[in-house]
């Protein structure tokens, strides 16, 4: 893989909560990102794990190589010569909300992340199954593995970030390989000129600056795929963990945010609205809401926004209840239910883990109503 | 649809715990079922909604129609043309661990299941793929509708029991027309002649007896599929609910249960053999289950047994722990983890419904170590 120049030298919007500058990585404040439907690219979130690289898009070419009885060589030009495709998908790191964690016991060295590692657009680029088609796909191939043009520097290595998917995934319409965001170029920090989108997975598995596609027959041995990103159970530590037997994390899990009122926020009596989030991992759809103000013991149904029809079942669904309260603290928590009426726990505290990956416990405000 | 003789008079296994004597409802003892990972013909679960239809297999044709372009009628000898295949596949009725709602609120008219309403088989025979693409499905087609030969008597109108599930589904490989059961022929009381078998989903889109196959635009509008199966939230009453707005049932929600200790038992000191299954639906596969016995604040990782390797994503997992317990009483809680880093709620109470649908709850047994 040759080297590449990087920089961390782009404009950043102003409103973005910094979590790391070098590398970088930030989101949105939450009620921010809840405002539009379709995060635009400069407030979409940014989780690098190292400097972004400088490509030279004249040069670039994409290897597709492995098992494949007609191995490519394929620069942007050929790559834009296959059919354009668009696909609405929310991207999520795992770690996401991982702050729940961290505050009941620390976790190892991981990014801070409230529930801003998350933003939704429309991808556009080539389909990947396209392209495996074009390098016509050996039977023994289980997963496509896909490698960065980043550099990241671990324990004296220097490699790129990558992962690997199922190839029944790999071979599913919505994954694109996007070259557009939102209609316009991608941008370098999301992974520009070329990066993987893989809808309902967690974002690791969207690999930006792609720069190999490997079919072969085990998932990637990268760091990011074989050891990282890994979901352990709570009793695990980082200094015990059998890295052979955690679970690699591939689809997300149902997830719920609530964004607005914030946490100790003072809110005029009256009806308030809750308004928040809902996302749904693998081709599952969030199907359900529910609001409780007294701690899961009764419970009411928001409203799920309309924005998000059948044809886009990878963008999250935003959703909003009217409470009446009366003055005073109170304490709303939320859940999501997705089509396989799997739905979100309730403590953080039983499904903490050491890296602070997945949480989904069920979000928790609590605000005065004056 | 043809009326048929129908019967009850067929052996039943001693064991079985009969839930409904006509139509005939049953399940083996848990501690039964763990004890093997294929449920024999006899004692795998039975959920009919009416009595076992008696049908003429001479005369027996299936029709596929609808949206295609070369509809078919199909007798048994042609079905058995289609290369045959088989799939390991655990069945779970959408009712099954329904008792932990009831006893919290009595639900509507329904089973009263423990956890027996599940079990797991070999299923033998043709694809649902192979013979919808002899029909030439037309490109509009979104769902795939079934129809028993059954005939349930509801509020005046005679009916087979009926549903449908999406047209991806229908078309992955794992969807079966079975003939054979563990090698056997497929006994009339769990569908035979003809049943669908559609692993990862609820029980009831399993239809027994089919008597026809409907390629639709639309999810069918049997009671079954329209109506019932349908998940509500907490705070809907059999007599407020919007039949239109209640979550469709399809893929089962991750699920466990612990099948010994029984409940009350009482154990000789020593090490303690807590044994149970895990399932997970859809795709998804289970990945781990943990065990607390205090209440969650702690956990310990039982041992997956190796029955179900990768080629068997649909069929349960059986599992392990050895507990070291003091004297006196202890309850122990498990909960399993699908690939998709879903878990289980806690409480039954907080995703109670109506219908006493999906408890997936902890499992949760008392017990006593003298």
């Amino acid at each position: 893989m040759p080297a590449h120049d990087s920089t961390e030298s782009f404009d950043k919007h102003p409103s973005l909560i910094i979590r790391e500058l070098h590398p970088f990585n930030a989101g949105p404040p939450p009620e921010l990102l809840r405002r539009a439907f379709i995060t635009p690219q400069e407030l979409f979130f940014v989780r690098n794990h190292a400097p972004v690289p400088a490509i030279d898009a004249a040069d670039y070419r994409l290897p597709v190589k492995g098992l494949a009885q007609n191995a490519l060589s394929l620069s942007l030009d050929e790559l834009r010569r296959f059919p354009k495709h668009e696909v609405m998908a929310t991207l999520q790191c795992a770690g996401n909300r991982r702050d729940v964690m961290t505050a009941i016991r620390p976790v190892s060295g991981e990014l801070p992340w409230g529930a801003e590692a998350i933003s939704n657009a429309i991808w556009g680029g080539a389909r990947l199954r396209d392209i495996l088609d074009a390098a016509r796909v050996e039977g023994e191939a289980r997963h496509v593995a896909f490698l960065g043009l980043d550099e990241i520097k671990k324990k004296g290595a220097r490699f790129g970030f990558g992962g690997s998917i199922p190839i029944e995934k790999a071979l599913s319409p919505e994954v694109i390989l996007a070259y557009e965001m939102n209609g316009e170029a991608l941008a370098p920090v999301h992974g520009g000129p070329l990066r993987v989108v893989v809808p309902g997975y967690i974002g690791a598995r969207s690999v930006k600056w792609i720069g190999e596609v490997t079919l072969q027959t085990d998932p990637s041995d990268n760091y990011y795929q074989a050891r990282s990103y890994k979901l352990f159970p709570p009793q695990t530590t980082v200094d015990d963990a059998d890295w052979e037997r955690g679970l690699m994390l591939g689809e997300l899990s149902v997830n719920s945010f609530i964004t607005s009122p914030v946490e100790g926020a003072v809110v005029e009596d009256g009806t308030i609205a809750v308004q928040g989030y809902a996302t749904a991992g693998g081709n599952r759809r969030v199907e359900r809401v529910d609001l409780s103000i007294d701690g899961g013991a009764t419970w009411t149904t928001a409203t799920l926004d309309d924005d998000a029809d059948a044809t886009q079942s990878w963008a999250w669904r935003f959703w909003e209840a009217q409470l009446d309260l009366p003055t005073g603290a109170h304490t709303v928590v939320a859940r999501a239910w997705d089509s396989a009426a799997n739905t979100q726990p309730a403590d953080a505290s039983t499904i903490w883990n050491f890296k602070g990956y997945m949480n989904n416990a069920w979000p928790r405000v609590t605000f005065k109503v004056r």
